[in-house]
């Protein structure tokens, strides 16, 4: 399968690494570093298709200096776009796929299994099949219902140590990847790619996920400590800070509902740091009274991060491997520096 | 740490294993079966000390029936004996461990801190510290507090993917792993051995919790499926039956809730099998009602396991590797030559 990652996306360096697409964290900049350093870049979700095509550009820009990874991009941009399904406009979304190429769209969050099909078939009729249709899942069913809808080139399987976004109920890596794989080989999709997402946040976690059989490894809230992400100072502090991730953050619903009623579609919850807003649920506070609260704190300081804050501040339960601000290409390079010193010292055991 | 590893339980063959001291699953003949086979095979915790004493004898007696593990087992019983603190009066479990000399006490669920401090001193007392001391635990600033209340020999990093009793809060290994033993270091804790729970089922999982920096690891599930396990036959086939860990088992404290109020203390939940009860609780009835249709599917049925039964049927979130009935031995020696096949496989990318 490393000879599928690698005729795919033939600048990257193996292990294959990707930033998660974090709506607005993840812009051009992290997505072209990323690329630029052997990873694959992605830019997060956007409703607002000029603001896509701007990151788009800056991406562009960034590619472009780099003779060598526009040589091995083959016709495309070498980075991925995510797109969460439920709330893009496929009609408003296609002309900037089809215009900018991506080398990648990463789909997320539909209303039914069936959109993804309609999503891949006219990403694919679009671009030729140039770009290459990844589909964020975590469930073995769902996993198997959509290999047979629509066949993507990778799938990303999604553990529940995952920040921000993901699926309500489920299995983090450790169980999660080994068992997708197996069904994948059993129902005749060997030629799948498999990606791990979800807790990982440094080499021991790389080395790992590829033990369990991913053929690459995503991670966003290391990324969220990138140089080149979009991302408010006071949140990126509540990052640094974060220990104990599985203390430090919760997966909960809540998180959706302090505007209004969410928008998501049912079955999602979003991981994120215990804040107020959190303990205020906890102590049972009404919705009424929670989102009153957080537009109060808003309303005096902007946005109100952090654990003595209201705002949502998505991360994962790798948060406490997050310690200091780094370049994009500086995280890919430690990351996969670490995970083959990891796997060198093997040796040792055999 | 190997060697710490080999030190302390020089009948054990790398990576360690250990079957999960899985409370009335756990008797004598796992345990005795899984250090006859090269790993630390556990006794789960029993209130009952005639109960425990016995299961301790049929330990015994596979253990005298291998010469060399007598040889290696330093004067005692080259097995453990899981302790729920909270409900095990040490003043009759003292007696017990000092007469039998476990190689390892593994304690959980202390209604306190404090009270691992007790039992550590206490069982190193009456066993001339020939008892190793290990504590179950979910936190990383716990970990610290417990390491510096009682420095125990062993830390069990328990993920939330495990099966039964665990924490109501937590992250997987992937991300608990490597941030506790990066604390550990940190904090003048690094002869201190970390062993890895939760969701590992088969050699791809024991592979990756070596990559995080485990020293060894915990089964639970799998072992559910070995024939030495105590185990009713029906709640054995829902296990062999459960595809997709995370959507088929679910963490909740409501069973442990199916006969009157829990007895666990607060901060623990456990994950178990979704089931008829499951799903009651889901759609809004009351725990009143749910107590009434378990105890009357009870009477009509002994014990009601499986997907639409009522009875909890604890399983992790690896269920879905566990595919067949097999010897403990066998079980070891599978997943050991699997994860050293994977740790071999990493010279392709070396």
């Amino acid at each position: 399968m490393a000879s599928r990652i690698k005729a795919d996306y033939p600048w990257t360096v193996s292990p294959l690494i990707v930033n998660a697409p974090m709506a607005g964290f993840a812009g051009g900049k992290l997505a072209g570093s990323v690329s630029r350093a052997g990873g694959l870049g992605l830019i997060g979700s956007d409703m607002d298709m000029n603001r896509l095509a701007s990151e788009l550009e800056i991406a562009s820009k960034i590619i472009h200096d780099s003779p060598n990874l526009v040589k091995a991009s083959q016709d495309t941009l070498p980075v991925g776009v995510g797109i969460l399904a439920f709330i893009t406009d496929i009609e408003k979304a296609l002309p900037v796929v089809q215009k900018y190429r991506p080398r990648a769209v990463w789909l997320f969050a539909a209303r039914q299994l069936s959109d993804y099909k309609t999503w891949a078939e006219r990403v694919r009729e679009v671009t030729g099949g140039k770009t290459k249709i990844w589909i964020q899942i975590g469930s073995v069913v769902k996993a198997l219902e959509v290999l047979k809808l629509c066949k993507p080139d990778v799938l990303i399987a999604q553990g529940i140590d995952a920040g921000g976004h993901g699926f309500e109920r489920g299995a983090g890596v450790i169980s999660l990847v080994p068992e997708m794989r197996d069904a994948m080989d059993a129902n005749g999709f060997q030629d799948v790619c498999l990606v791990a997402s979800g807790g990982i946040a440094d080499g021991r976690g790389v080395a790992a996920a590829w033990a369990l059989g991913a053929d690459g490894i995503v991670m966003g809230t290391r990324f969220l400590a990138a140089e080149e992400t979009l991302i408010h100072p006071t949140y990126r502090d509540a990052i640094l800070q974060g220990k104990d991730g599985g203390q430090f953050t919760v997966r909960h619903k809540v998180f959706d509902n302090l505007k209004g009623p969410t928008i998501w579609p049912d079955g999602y919850d979003g991981r994120a740091i215990v804040s107020k807003t959190y303990r205020d649920m906890e102590e049972g506070v009404s919705i009424e009274e929670i989102r009153r609260r957080v537009k109060e704190s808003e309303a005096a300081t902007g946005k109100d991060y952090g654990v003595e804050g209201r705002t949502a501040v998505w991360a994962g339960a790798g948060v406490g491997l997050v310690n200091e601000v780094q370049k994009a290409g500086d995280i890919l390079e430690e990351v996969r520096a670490k995970s083959m010193d990891v796997l060198r010292g093997a040796k040792s055991l055999l």
